[in-house]
């Protein structure tokens, strides 16, 4: 991939965040990842979507260093470099603080698979963070965000379940491409939503069992998916 | 009705489904049946609904066997032959991920006929099926999901409840029609979201009475109908 | 007041309730009086609202008797008669099932005056009638509507409060012109759906103060009103 | 600044607060303030917002004393006048019926610090005033609604929390500039809708941690802000 194709993507993903009502303000940043060139594109810090241009996304090295100074990176890349690094299998990271998935992450509690609606994109719950502790909210507070992440996934795939909940924060959702990061975090934010409505209805509501979950799953993902064309 | 015919209603259906708001991403389906004619048509399967053209419906017999391989049919196509099958009178059958429709049918609850707005269009409650068993959800999936629907109206009329909510899953609903289906599907949502609304404002709210639900009911639908010109 | 503008009133009102999505499908009806002609106008019954011309309105006696049958009127009729007979002095009448007012009606809750945004139009709580009984829901049914209506305002001044939620139903709003009425099923729709809000944040909220009630209702009604230019 | 300057600031910070939901009918008013000059900008009462003009913005003293008399100022001046005189540093004021904001208003509660969103712009609860008591809603009700934000904030620095909600009526926000305070004003209403769905949901859920608060505050704002370009 060229640097363009890759700054253009990236540019696009933020984008569509705001075009799928994911971001309001300036609460979110998408990025993506050149492996084999070694680079990472990410949203410059606190710049207006309508104004973004693939010129203004700042590329930087695997480990986070910029490659020139010209605008200054998302203040949440040091979470998008340690996600990088732990799921080998993604090329893109989302963050929003969409409605829905952000009010889990408020409540400390996971998105249950309540139905067929959640188990088609993600196998089983998406989980959330532990809370960060003083000492990780200094320095290292960005990275801090990430590892409690990854620690969420040890016993977890990042693959089927493409998303995490930063417990009083919000979501940050992955997927190979910058452009299915953001479907999925649109998909996150729907099943979130219906997730709340669920349990303010029927609060003791359980999850689907797992072989509907897998059923649905697995219909669309994998080596024996069926669906489409 | 000819070919074309057929396969342009459905087109159309499907392209309202998205139009009214009840489904997202490519969460939905829409069939229509030519009985006399011996043929389904509907959906192919995971195509984006922007694109869709009447040319990619697919044409089954009514047991559901393609006519051609040019297309996969949806891969709900063999609930939808269920219901054709059982319901002798209806002309389409539509299937959503509705929002509240579908977060009933995650709660595995019935929705309640609460109000006259319910009461006009759904004679009674509209059911919820039983969960799935194990053995259920293996190669026969799809045609179970039709049969728990059929099971739930072993005492019911399907044209004065023209829909049902697959537990855990979501709404299949259906009428004379595609076009009617469709139309039953976005009231479906609508008396769904008030009922949601009602029952978290006061919890305990129960049905209307029979002679009021009946009353509104009879007035648009029967014999001695008296609504509209 | 010339028949064509009255006429025109009413068409206008009708179309403003679903452009002020206070009005779904075919769930409504507006209508307007002239007591010095001696009539009443209101919408045809079941005619799509996008299609409504003046020419279509319905034209009765001040007992609901047509003055043609080119168009059957709106199937409520006997109700808005009611409403025009019991209460001098208003001169429009509006019915929806708008969401938030019909959850109420459902319910069988009446609105609290749970702010200054409720007290600065409706001086105290919406009631909600009671339930109509089996002799009620039979030929007299729509004439008895009305009646359960005036009765929950024995002790209220309907140009006080213009507005009640009959139980199961919906609310019917009136105001001194149709356009009035219009925006008072607007105001309602917004209080009720804040109430809603409000109730379900803090199950037991109560009412403002009479005096907060009365200070905000008073500076934009009666004759000692100081708001507006 | 010149007299035009601030008659259009305040004319675009009124149209504003429409054009972003937050006001519905004529519930709202915006404010400027130029020290300097000795004079307050304010919207004229009961003037629809898309007909107004900065020719009609009304110019008052600091003590709110209009300068002439050919538009009528908002019915809220007094409360907007408390406020500069009580706020040093603030330089416009914004009061709305925004719904989520004015839900908690009516439910008598604080808005708490669930998350970093409401962090990154609110150091800490947006506090409720007390209720007014009899004596104060009669003249000198629209100062004595000042006085009790005014009160609210003995213990809390107005700049850091830039909102406060008046018991029983709804939000009163403000800024360095008007259009500052509108753009606090939606943030406001984005939080409070975060806060109502976190507490319908998990209705436990206590504020996150003052480190994490402080972490994500301080990050845009005061002296050490590291955000943005």
């Amino acid at each position: 991939m060229t640097l363009d194709a890759l700054k253009e993507q990236v540019r696009a993903a933020n984008v569509e965040t705001v075009a799928r009502g994911l971001v309001i303000s300036t609460f979110g940043n998408a990025s993506g990842i050149d492996r084999e060139a070694g680079r990472i594109a990410i949203k410059p810090s606190g710049v207006p979507y309508a104004e973004l241009t693939a010129d203004q996304i700042v590329i930087t090295t695997l480990d986070g260093v910029p490659q020139d100074n010209r605008f200054k990176p998302s203040s949440d890349l040091a979470t998008h470099v340690v996600l990088y690094r732990a799921f080998g299998g993604i090329g893109g990271v989302v963050h929003t603080h969409s409605t829905y998935a952000t009010i889990f992450a408020q409540a400390g509690r996971e998105i249950p698979c309540l139905g067929t609606t959640h188990a088609d994109y993600f196998r089983g719950p998406v989980p959330v963070t532990r809370a960060l502790r003083p000492d990780e909210t200094g320095a290292s507070y960005v990275e801090a965000t990430g590892e409690v992440i990854v620690e969420a996934f040890r016993d977890r795939d990042p693959a089927e379940v493409p998303a995490a909940l930063v417990q009083g924060h919000g979501p940050f959702v992955w997927g190979p491409t910058p452009q299915a990061a953001v479907q999925n975090a649109y998909l996150l934010e729907e099943i979130a939503r219906m997730a709340y409505l669920t349990l303010t209805l029927a609060p003791g509501t359980g999850a689907i069992t797992d072989h509907l979950r897998d059923r649905h799953y697995l219909r669309k993902h994998g080596a024996a998916a069926t669906y489409g064309q």
